[in-house]
């Protein structure tokens, strides 16, 4: 439950209905979301309890979501969020296309992306620093050199960079260097690190896990929104299932189920989803068509060299052409690209 | 392996290299197939082999695809195949929306939809007659009454007519009625009605089954092909996965895969793939996007006293509005609703 | 709703109570039940409704069982079924092991594993007349000659046979030859098979689809049940999940889960499921710490060259090790092979 | 490629031998396992290279394992791996029973737990002092305190202790108190942890990623060896299916799946995997007839009132029911429990 405080009222007075909550075993915390004091407890109150409060004047309204995701739920905040990084408005009429290499993997590669995807008007960049590996024989990233890089790059094209931090301790050094923080699939149960990105306060791309349900995803951002950090932005990027053509099924009545649930904005990566360079630019309008609020596509000058996920990674013509395809479904889903 | 022979080719000549392949435990078998005779072996030939055929003069040309589902197969038939439904093609450049009832249940349910189909652009009639439920004690359909009432709005509409049998002895009945035949997901497998559909010339509307993989649904095709019928329609459905939002999963990329796979056209079905009302319309938007030929679309005068999937079934409003969205998405995609 | 009839009550009296069922849409239907005639409905009854049949003199006993499964499920019958088949009992303290190839292909092969079946402790002769398969270019067995090897193996050895049937057409033929008909994994939502078994009155056995809830299952057996036919023992087979080691991944779980919602005897195929020679033995072993009243495996006397399936047949040696094994993890469980 | 170098080579050879497999470019890492210094390389070496490195003299053999788990898998070591974890051997003859609470509750709690288990038989402790819980508003363990209080139960009863690390930043704190590290389910590809866990050389218990395939499951075990620590152990806890009825669906397949791959010890936990109280005793059993070298299950004095996971934990009297149970079938299959 979600008790939004009054906007004078006097931190005495907070602390006294803490105390209150806690004596009840509500475990309150307070939380400063967006130019509001949040009170949120583990569970409902009874109408005494409720009375109490109220006569103590710290109540706004009560609002009391039915997921566990209560922050990120819809009963709580009904309208749509819009979540800035740098310049760019995520959940907006704009369609947010985020585009870059799978890994950063030297100045030339990134700058050559970089400077292809501004002109064609992407309105981020990617790239992988530390790289997730299921095995610890493969390429891990060139970390830092490649943050630096990123940074560079932002410099060069003025576009915000998201990059995958892997681990708690090195939130700090990535938020650093890029403008918002990714946290890849495989972590989107890693609590401890959903906690770090939170507390930094950047803006966070959320992954869903391949084995999430939406119900699970939503509870992560939860971790992150419950730090007081709202910059949150969720990218379905495919489950697992038991087809075995594609990397993974994208989920895309995802998009609709959390527009209902949820007012975090969405993205889509249908690189990562399909696995296969041929059937992005498909699930890439059909990503549009469900109602993303944009794109996350992973761009080479090389695909067939890349060290690693070489089969999705679209070379720059392709990358042009999928671009202007996408520019017209845009604007029949009352979208626009620049 | 498939020999496309010649056209000119006398039969006692197609005997002979018959013989010659049942020697070599090739097991051949003769498909007539639009307007030429093939000859399909179970394995490859050797080239001392093959130089027999040709010696014979009965081969045309020879196709070797790569995938067990060969009449389905790209490599066999490189252009999209269109199936012709009544007046409707399958396949052309008009999106074709099959609408209607999840199943039939009265005259005027039935025309009240139908009519309004038919003015919306609506291309099909969709209608239960037999049902097939997960328990005995549900709805198990009208049958042959509703047969009747289907045949009966289509002399009032001109819509053709597509609607579910669920066994072998069942298929001289339904097609007496009908203009397609739906092989329902959970008869994917059910390798007599397959062969019993085929032998039927009609043409087949197959759903993937909740389980199957793109390539078992492609061997599932091939057992109406290789019965001479060619005229095969798929249609994505959902698959089950862990996720429990949705009823199933629509796998919007096993529209791409299948343009890339096989000349069969794709329909999309939104409304069984969610389970859920608003779910609808995003997906179908989707399906456009991702290249679909079609859309099927559940629609009932009155879902909520509907007699099964009343969850998932627009009203007539709201598949106007759904038929208007689609209109403008269709068009950018290249295609035309009416 | 159950309504387990007086011994007593006269056909007139039956009669008028089905009558007024039926005014009141309650949709009942009789069942003869081993030695009882039940009176089925598709909800329960108001308590008016059920004063009146209570004067009507019919009721015995009423039962409501939560699940959809009414006649499945341990609420109506809190004992253990036993089914039996030949002279073999299913669900007795009595391990039952079927054996035999996965397809019959000579006589040679089919009586050589049956008399080492028979001599290792097996109780039942299993062997596919009529294979289902995933491609139309795949062996299909040899049928009814298949039928007759299977009848005279039983003549031989006393085994009684189980095999599979494929579609309503097939149930008479089928029926004249075996002791036992199976309904495959493909065919568990085959309704028109289901009810096709049901009417015949032979004992069946049921495999679960490979994508099939536990729930789904128990309602594809009220199909068979609802027909007044109680000979109904399930197998689990595997489910169809991401893993891509074993063919399907065996869940056993399903044998205590099944033990607490139903009185149906459970088998398990440790052959289909993990489509492995070494995973057999281990499996079968689980199977029977899990709680099964049988196994079914898969032997052949040459497994390299069988038709169908050779990876997952244990050869005659292999089968005689698997057996001592079991033995002794049978008697720990309370069971005995012979 | 894994280089078994001999025993007596010194060690500018062996820097001569990095230096030469680092202008190869194949990324070569020298490994201490047990008495002996490894050469990994990313891939194999072809004969001119594995020449010079025989003409160094440093190699005494070299092995190529199929998987991309080299030092995991079998063909690196052939025999099964013992993990010693305080005075208990994992691997060994004795089924290994490792039982508690699923959170430190309270002292009391934990120490009743632990001295019934020491008594009927169990081999370790197990509770959670860090829990990860999908929503931040859950219970999230005790913490040190529970840490603190395991050490005690430890100190009380003999009974080695493991517990679950959550953050690379908490692997020395738990080292502190524990006798083996516990990698959960959500952390199973949480890359950062896995490689301090490595380097802490402590005994690790890694358990299987709820949608993990067997094949990622071993890289990332690979992940801790890499770091030279070699005592590893792999639990099965159950893996993400469409199957609701229970928690997770057991795979006990991979028991036996694990033995054919790797020579790392399996633990099964049936608790986790079913969620449900009745089915952990059967499953329990088929484990043993899997061949698992252990089980661990949760134990509480007062299941109902658990502060997590209330269904699935066994009260004392069940436990000592199921302990009892296990005991016959560890005997038929070659094990002891005490």
């Amino acid at each position: 439950l979600i008790v939004v405080t009054q906007k004078d009222v006097r931190i005495e007075i907070i602390n006294e209905a803490l105390g209150f909550l806690n004596e009840r075993e509500l475990q309150p915390r307070t939380i400063r979301w967006k130019n509001q004091l949040l009170l949120l407890t583990n569970r409902n109150l009874s109408s005494t309890d409720l009375d109490r409060l109220n006569d103590l004047g710290v109540v706004e309204r009560i609002v009391s979501p039915t997921q566990k995701a209560q922050l990120a739920s819809r009963d709580f905040q009904t309208d749509g969020s819009v979540v800035k990084v740098g310049n760019v408005s995520i959940g907006s009429q704009r369609l947010v296309v985020v585009a870059g290499p799978c890994s950063v993997e030297s100045r030339q590669q990134l700058l050559q992306v970089a400077h292809l995807a501004k002109r064609l008007g992407a309105s981020m960049l990617r790239g992988g620093a530390f790289k997730p590996r299921t095995s610890p024989y493969e390429f891990q990233g060139l970390g830092e050199t490649a943050l630096r890089l990123l940074a560079e790059a932002r410099e060069e094209t003025g576009l915000p960079v998201v990059t995958e931090v892997l681990e708690p301790g090195n939130v700090d050094l990535v938020a650093k260097y890029a403008d918002m923080l990714q946290v890849g699939a495989r972590n989107m149960q890693n609590f401890s690190l959903l906690r770090a990105v939170g507390k930094s306060k950047m803006p966070v791309l959320l992954k869903r896990g391949m084995m999430a349900t939406i119900d699970e995803w939503l509870q992560a951002a939860e971790y992150v929104l419950v730090e007081g950090n709202h910059n949150v932005v969720l990218c379905e990027r495919g489950i697992r299932t038991f087809e075995k053509v594609t990397r993974n099924t994208l989920d895309l009545s995802a998009v609709p189920v959390l527009r209902r649930l949820t007012h975090l904005p969405v993205l889509v990566d249908p690189s990562h989803a399909t696995g296969s360079r041929d059937l992005i630019a498909p699930m890439a309008k059909a990503a549009v068509g469900a109602g993303a609020d944009g794109l996350m596509i992973e761009v080479h000058p090389n695909p067939d060299s890349a060290l690693s996920d070489s089969a999705q990674q679209l070379d720059l013509g392709q990358f042009a052409t999928l671009m202007e395809e996408i520019e017209s479904f845009s604007s029949v889903a009352g979208r626009r690209l620049r």
